[in-house]
């Protein structure tokens, strides 16, 4: 097929499928969701991404009775019916089919598994980036991976006008993460990134950049950086499922980082020599 | 009927309705909404609420094409077809249908439109309900009523859980408002309420409450107030579409207000007064 999609048990080209208007996550954004690249129709870090929905799911009190293995593969399954060797898996479990009521207990919801498979490029990890960068005006969830998701929506949009490839977010002059990428730096040889709180989504890329900077020998510093140290940094790049590592030369117009390409190289050769093993591509 | 559903020109019963999956109220939660109470078939300050969706999607960038009136002629067929002379009217303007992606300029989306009408009494503004605190954690944009409403939904269900009506969000020591309600007090005589800004949605029962003190001679203050400042009030009471007042006697377990209802039972009853001679039942 082309693309495909499925909802709760329903599979259906894409702009074909239709859902219940009940559903909360169309009221209310009462949902999670997670989103990989199937390369070969191998899933990148599939367990990672099954975890974490079920994970931001427990968080916001939704309880997926499907076992873990059972979501996986049906997922596989519509993975398997794409025509391509690079494509997108999107999916998300919402709250339930119901009357709107901002309140659910008691009214016996069963999650809706909601999917699409759809062919996508995985980004360019050899070239640059430029970004922009927005007030971080979200709320304090943003380690768990709903579908309220409008302010990222505005952000990256932000972006687009300005050419650019992401906006980066900034609480005062803390430098928090982006619309849909984690942001880290490099200085004098060290990683730099932001810590797992409310205030930024545990990238599983994230997760696996620190473990590759543990295996080269690259000091890793879990502490939030301010808008100027991003400014004054060596190497500024930003991490996400679709895009692993990509390195950023400008923000807001300024040059930045492109100071200490060893390093940043290193991480991005190890991670694409990772994604390449996993997928049977190397 | 019973009760009726809209969406992008199809009618059908609620439970029985359908969207496309890929309209981005589904992934984003990017929309607005807006509700009202129909009585006798008569939506309730109806030019405000319509007014306020269009306010509310223009914030975000949502350009309605249809006029106005057209929305109302269609909501309000909507709320003729069904049989009930207590009715909540709901309807929500998404984005529109296409591809998942964040960003959407040059898409061409046509926004979408969705409703329904289902029989609903109006609170009972003669009795007293009990409320729970909670953080407010939510979004800087709590001034447009998006569809973004997972931490109000978590905020119901504390107070459902709690067998309380409501959560009074408050940020640090500011009360800003609650899940699904403006919260205000009174004190030596004067209404206070928090101001309109980016903290809380400018409800319109709000607005007329306001409207009715000034008719009165009800001194207002929008000044943000306290938690101690709300505990040690003469009265404390809501305000929303559906339910208009709700006096509050008890906050976290603890009894408030209660001290003034030679005030608060002149701004209920000439709220009352207001409702029965815009539905012409007075």
């Amino acid at each position: 097929m082309q693309n495909v999609a499925y909802y709760n048990g329903r599979i259906a080209p894409i702009e074909e499928m239709t859902v219940s208007m009940n559903d909360r996550g169309c009221y209310f954004g009462d949902g999670v969701y997670d989103a990989s690249m199937a390369l070969n129709h191998v899933v990148m870090a599939f367990d990672d991404h099954i975890n974490r929905i079920y994970r931001s799911a427990g968080m916001i009190d939704i309880e997926i009775s499907m076992a873990k293995a059972e979501m996986k593969g049906i997922l596989q399954d519509l993975v398997n019916r794409v025509d391509a060797d690079s494509a997108m898996l999107y999916w998300q479990v919402t709250r339930g089919v119901g009357m709107r009521n901002h309140a659910y207990e008691g009214a016996g919801y069963t999650p809706s598994l909601w999917a699409f498979v759809k062919p996508a490029p995985m980004k360019n990890p050899y070239r640059t980036y430029q970004c922009v960068t927005s007030e971080d005006k979200r709320f304090f969830f943003c380690n768990i991976k709903t579908i309220d998701l409008l302010p990222s929506v505005m952000a990256a949009q932000k972006a687009e006008k300005a050419g650019c490839y992401e906006t980066i977010f900034h609480r005062g002059d803390r430098v928090t993460e982006c619309a849909h990428s984690n942001v880290h730096i490099l200085k004098d040889g060290v990683l730099q990134t932001a810590p797992c709180d409310e205030l930024i989504l545990p990238g599983i890329t994230r997760a696996h950049i620190l473990a590759i900077c543990g295996k080269l020998g690259i000091p890793v510093r879990e502490v939030p950086f301010t808008m100027d140290e991003m400014m004054a940094a060596d190497e500024v790049f930003l991490s996400s499922s679709s895009a692993l590592t990509s390195r950023v030369d400008a923000i807001d117009g300024k040059p930045v980082g492109m100071r200490d390409e060893k390093t940043f190289s290193a991480i991005r050769e190890a991670y694409q020599q990772e994604m390449k093993r996993e997928c049977g591509l190397g």
